[in-house]
């Protein structure tokens, strides 16, 4: 895949498009740019150019130590800016994409989110009833038309719309509740080797021994190792 | 319940001592206290005076829209800072009393965290392996000497000193991750009622549909009914 550099929209544009025609499966792109969300209208190009290209979005969380916990800090402590900010960021990117109406603008959009969409799958309540009520916890904006101006329940894009990899370092609650909230056309195999305690292939084994425990049709398990991926680049891999 | 006014944290000790003698069952707390997290060395008289008298504290999330979600923005947009946000709050605030060695010199505090322990379940890998690697990916501070100042590993913690309620506001993943994550001891009923759309009791009926679908010991449900929390409380509740 390329990276997209959305830090100058118009070059990315170019790149992605250049990269694409060299052959690129598609593009990676980060939670935020420079600090600022991916409804920023100077990227709309590139996911208005992304939904005409047809080729998938990997969708990579970031942020460092200088996004602080708490509002009385400066910077976050102990890698908590890690350990539950990406996960977090990386739920707060889809939220943004829904809530702007980029999804529903440009249909075609196939955005892969790292981490099992982060803490999408653990939060299915708060997303569903939760922000079915968007509007009533906030009195000094009205945000009645926010749910008017969507397609459908914001609830329905995030386990719908998305696709989310498994990459999840070998968490089991992580695994089961990402088959149980995303489509299972939507999810595609990773393992985010070689970022584990041995810096080796660890989560690799890990991640493949609670997929194969788990009692899915032989079908299934192939469309997450690989059909799946196949069908969002169309290109069929070597077997 | 009482609710223990950290933000006068002298006044707080004694307010809940005396909610306690008079038959509180335990104390209410916030995430932050102003914006500061519950780390600080002054809420640590609050903590050791709940070491003491043995009761719980119930640690509700708290973050308002005026924190934002990107550092290139002044509020959190789509209340995300409630739907995401109230979840990571909590588990960052564990991540603190943890890393701290709160529970380390306080080995007796009871602390029920909210909606499941927020998103602790869901990062089961990244707080366990992930944590374990702590300053790895930190290079403007030496954070070597936090997890030897540790009695355990980061993750045992997480699993085996907190509380966890059950109102996920009708998740099934949720609720599943819940049960894999924390011990069966450490889990207690609740429902959020009545925050849910209908304003009433849906919630209620939604969490205890699903727990009672879910294949367990007849034992260990009345456990998370009411048997947890009258060991936690030290009080029979009637039946």
């Amino acid at each position: 895949m390329a990276q997209a550099p959305l830090t100058a929209p118009d070059a990315g544009v170019r790149e992605v498009t250049r990269a694409i025609k060299n052959g690129a499966l598609g593009v990676q792109i980060n939670t935020n740019v420079a600090g600022m969300p991916l409804d920023h209208p100077a990227f709309e190009p590139f996911f208005a150019a992304m939904n005409k290209l047809n080729k998938p979005i990997w969708l990579h969380p970031a942020r460092a130590g200088n996004f602080p916990d708490y509002l009385s800090e400066k910077k976050s402590k102990y890698e908590i800016w890690w350990t539950l900010g990406w996960s977090y960021e990386t739920t707060a990117a889809m939220a943004r994409l829904v809530f702007s109406g980029m999804l529903d603008k440009y249909p075609k959009l196939k955005i892969i989110t790292h981490h099992s969409g982060g803490i999408a799958p653990m939060l299915e309540g708060r997303i569903g009833p939760g922000w079915d009520q968007i509007g009533a916890r906030t009195s000094d904006e009205d945000l009645s038309m926010v749910l008017k101006s969507l397609k459908k329940r914001p609830l329905d894009y995030f386990k719908h719309d998305f696709y989310a990899d498994t990459a999840v370092f070998g968490g089991v609650p992580a695994t089961h509740a990402g088959l149980a909230f995303y489509d299972l056309d939507k999810i595609v195999f990773a393992s985010d080797c070689p970022f584990d305690p041995e810096r080796g292939t660890m989560y690799t084994r890990e991640t493949l021994r609670i997929l194969e425990g788990i009692d899915l049709p032989k079908a299934d398990k192939e469309k997450i190792w690989h059909g799946n991926l196949e069908a969002i680049t169309g290109v069929k891999f070597p077997s």
